[in-house]
């Protein structure tokens, strides 16, 4: 089983990366670009075609590793 | 207007750090998880309404910039 962790910043949290990006993009001539800003994805391979279990493993994994909750947020989505 | 690119690494090429996290995972007793890769997402938006060149704007600044199409493949999805 598959499944996508998408980990972004909370809104209000300052995000210098994505401003870096923003001004790149600007100098580089891209225009129209108004922000930016950068978050993490994890695809993620699951042994095992329990949908439930899979899914409490992912939520554990985004708690205790892949994202910062005090700053971030997580999005889980399965895949086929 | 806003749009999401997700980077990910293409197949074959090696991920030292999603190994790292897979290896963390298992030390943390997360059970259940056969492989894992990193890849970055880029929240972005744009000014002006027109979706054509939001879309060429975002191919421009993916191939320059936010990814390197050697070893990496970008997704662009359009938002409401």
């Amino acid at each position: 089983m598959k499944a996508r962790v998408t980990v972004t910043l909370k809104t209000g949290i300052l995000d210098p990366q994505g401003k870096a990006i923003e001004g790149a993009l600007k100098s580089l001539g891209v225009d129209g670009v108004a922000s930016v800003r950068q978050g993490k994805v994890f695809d993620i391979e699951l042994a095992g075609a329990d949908k439930t279990k899979a899914e409490a493993a992912l939520k554990e994994a985004a708690d205790k590793l892949l994202a910062n909750t005090v700053i971030e947020n997580y999005a889980i989505e399965m895949k086929a």
